[in-house]
């Protein structure tokens, strides 16, 4: 008889939820099933009700996230053919700062009839950019009363994080901010409806709501500066215990074990960043100078480091915030995945489409392969990665894409590469930052969705960067590294691990495929690069705000 | 018996030519057919040989405009059931500076075997823009030695024009340059055909070759200067006998007649710069103040004056170089039809072609609807127009295309209607350096292939202009004025008439519907007007040349 020991790891992203079932002793992937959220990424009309989203919503429905659990869950189980009593933990990420407003018995506002068709009794997802106004003024009124909480995260304060979100229902729907007896993460609310009681992720609380191991949240002083009715905020609507990563919250309730097929009582551990989480199956433990890249839907960098180092610009860094034990320094680039998207949504012809299906290739290999015969430089392009605003280094979510060099002859490969290009260099620009700072950055390894899917990126990453690029053996490293948190939570004496360190050596490896720099790329890439920075000091730091004009400009008009 | 008289007029222009019968009484269209050019514009390979053509290369087959002769104008005569007695005249324009080398018995050096694969014996289109270093040289040593025929052209000599793709051809082919007899405007080569001989056009030399009234050619000097080899490319090359505009060059030969259909002695008259004729369709004669824009696959722009006024960043102005007895000012912009044509072609995704064919819409149509439903502003983009260069008030065909506001919520009608507006822009920094040197512009008729054709662009040439847009009753204006002018040179004896203002009186009318300027509209367009003259200076002034460091770099990368 089998007496493997397995633990499930649950990947939130934006777009599905991915669970995936692996040997605890080894890392083995035995079974994997994906649940796309039926509802997705709600951007124009609430369903349902269709009412009318303003521009730069992003928003969720809770529902999607349990039918996960109902259905990818299940299924694993099934086609593994395990034994449910031998699965003895269950880990999960999620993207953040993705909130919710609930009841104290954690049903959702959306849930009731009454608020259904209010956009703010929704959950609004990370990269719901509405909040901007509340943002700036977070970060002006930090500065000007003299708070310096903001030094660990870069000096400003992103739409993308969890209080201008919470603020920005305040000011615009003060009934549904009075209805909500709880404001959480989507995260934190998924192992509520896993265990049954509310145990929040202090990691998330760090990177997204001010928190800090030796601080706690800023004082009620500041949120009662931005509006008197925000001052007891977290004690009336969140919570100050917070709990670290791999902690053993509790057993499955039979609520949940029904749900998913699971036995009542599985340990589940706190909930992580997605972004954050692969970097544990990116071995980010073993070597100093190492940055992680999550690269998916957006980009995400990681370095570990032992000392305290103020870095301008970045998203923030967190004691215990990737790893127990280290500061995790944060970066990250709102657009990735999501920008390369865009552009085969809207910008592919028909000629292409067809060529891909005669072909049967997919658009995005099709194109990658076009673009694979270019050389860097011969299209004339250069790209500004901003269609999603800028996280780091200008953390500024009004700042918007830029194509530049377009002629007669210019063709779609051109720009696909061109916006691939892009992404790199703004990753350069991060690295550059962090070395500008006692950060050095000698190597990176990437990880989440894309690196596997396309190689020419892997590449234009080495060359523009200068630096070897590995990636995870696994393309589940998120899943993994929720599996990994929920082993060390499970402990040695049900076949867990003590440490995540211990769970690395035995439950992660590198793929053998490395990307080194081509030196004659690197040459041209340094010509553009500089044009790139050129360009994005030009646009980014105040000389012409036209991105910042002609948003507001739209505002005004869509009103 | 039917005692009408008919004039043909020919408008050859940058994909097709189109051939016109009128009656010569009122200028009622009678027939028309188009022939397309079966080697079209030919930018990647030589037809034949495959040689591999350099970036901004445009060539074209000199065989495929006498297929137009050969095949519509027989088609034309058959259509209309006229007796070819009573068609008693034949006029053309051309597309300019579209130039050739041929022997001194018109024979093109492309015809010959031995010079069939060299790129520098084929025809180059007007938009061949690889002669900018040429172009460049002109302009800087005109300055140097103190020549001031270049007032006349805005102070800049453009890539477009004659001399610097004469230059090219001795730079790069001096074998080429040696064995051509004669260096023609394909214009002018194609008059030869009709009627055996070479009768060169006043007005183009005056426009594309620095010829004018009063002064002539530039001294052979300036030539010399150039290349001592260049010294008398006048007279070796070309003729210092010119004809003006409405001029009676003669009748068609037999070999001519027996191509077409016509009879042989039927009046030919000069040929015209294609964006020009128009004009005279436009009753250019009627009201001061009045500018012509010609739309089609480029803009061109005209102004008749009667004093003499230097204008910077303009084409230039030449003595009855549009009408006799005025001083015909010229603007233009080189991408237009071409621009959107790039977009259709590049940029629109398979679900909406979909769209298209299930509604029976053309695919312009289907974008001109939905750019039409968004408001200006609404879509926070902006673009400069310079596809294909900028030809007025930069003259810098090392410009290039920018698009600036993309977003993850950016539709393709967004972008769409941002090139739209791009144009429109590019008109009115036109119109305002007009106006700087005291020549103003009341109001516009618009003329060409394209105002008839997308109502969008003309109301949103309204709105950012801020001055109402007529447009001409026929879409053929090209034709139509060709036909005029051979009106004139039939004259009254044969049904023709005395001038070109009476033929104005007789012939052309203008169309019942005006586009006037939307108040609303012009308050949004002059923000983002204001934006668009920062970047154009920004990107056109000097202040970041990046777009000609990376059209310098791709040329060493394709090298």
């Amino acid at each position: 008889m089998d007496q493997s020991k397995y633990v499930i790891g649950m990947d939130f992203g934006t777009e599905s939820g991915r669970v995936v079932l692996f040997d605890l002793a080894d890392g083995r992937e035995v079974a994997s099933a994906i649940s796309v959220y039926a509802h997705g990424v709600i951007e124009e009309r609430l369903p349902g009700s269709g009412v009318k989203l303003e521009p730069d919503w992003a928003l969720q429905d809770p529902h999607d996230y349990l039918l996960v659990l109902q259905q990818a869950v299940p299924k694993v189980i099934k086609e593994s053919g395990v034994d449910p009593t031998q699965i003895v933990g269950l880990g999960l990420d999620f993207t953040s700062s993705t909130i919710m407003p609930t009841l104290t018995d954690s049903t959702p506002l959306r849930s009731l009839p009454q608020w259904r068709s209010n956009p703010h009794a929704w959950v609004k997802l990370w990269k719901h950019h509405a909040a901007q106004p509340e943002a700036n003024k977070m970060t002006q009124i930090a500065h000007e009363l003299g708070y310096t909480f903001l030094d660990r995260y870069g000096g400003k304060v992103s739409s993308e994080w969890f209080f201008p979100k919470v603020w920005q229902i305040l000011d615009e729907a003060p009934e549904v901010y009075q209805a909500a007896e709880r404001i959480i993460e989507a995260g934190d609310w998924l192992v509520w409806q896993l265990i049954g009681r509310e145990k929040r992720s202090a990691a998330m609380a760090g990177y997204k709501a001010f928190w800090s191991k030796r601080e706690g949240y800023p004082p009620d002083d500041y949120f009662k500066a931005l509006d008197p009715r925000l001052e007891h905020v977290v004690d009336q609507k969140m919570s100050r215990e917070l709990y670290p990563l791999c902690a053993n919250l509790g057993g499955l309730t039979a609520q949940a074990a029904a749900w998913t097929g699971l036995k009542a009582g599985t340990i589940v551990t706190t909930v992580h960043i997605d972004a954050h989480m692969s970097s544990t199956a990116a071995a980010i433990t073993e070597k100093p100078g190492r940055m992680i890249i999550t690269m998916g839907t957006s980009n995400c960098h990681q370095i570990l480091g032992s000392k305290e180092t103020v870095i301008p610009g970045i998203c923030g860094y967190v004691e215990d915030g990737i790893v127990l034990g280290f500061l995790g320094y944060e970066a990250g680039q709102t657009s990735m995945g999501d920008q390369f998207a865009w552009f085969v949504k809207n910008c592919v012809p028909e000629a292409y489409e067809q060529e891909a299906r005669t072909r049967g290739l997919n658009i995005h290999k099709l194109l990658e392969e076009k673009a694979a015969r270019l050389k860097p430089g011969e299209s004339g392009l250069i790209a500004l990665d901003w269609w999603n605003g800028n996280r780091c280094v200008l953390v500024d979510m009004d700042l918007s894409g830029l194509l530049l060099g377009a002629t007669l002859a210019t063709k779609p490969e051109e720009i696909y590469r061109a916006l691939l290009e892009s992404t790199a260099f703004g990753t350069r620009v991060i690295i550059e930052n962090f070395e500008a700072h006692e950060t050095p950055v000698n190597d990176i390894v990437a990880t989440g969705g894309l690196p596997g899917k396309n190689k020419l990126l892997m590449q234009i990453f080495a060359d523009v960067t200068g630096r070897s690029i590995n990636m995870t053996a696994t393309e589940q490293g998120g899943a993994l590294s929720a599996a990994m948190h929920a082993a060390v939570a499970v402990g040695p004496e049900l076949g867990g691990y003590t440490s995540i360190a211990e769970a690395t050596q035995h439950m992660t490896r590198l793929s053998e495929q490395v990307y080194h720099p081509i030196p004659e790329n690197q040459r041209v890439y340094d010509k553009l690069y500089a044009e790139y920075l050129t360009l994005h000091d030009y646009f980014g730091r105040g000389t012409n705000d036209v991105m910042k004009r002609l948003k507001q400009l739209k505002l005004e008009i869509r009103d």
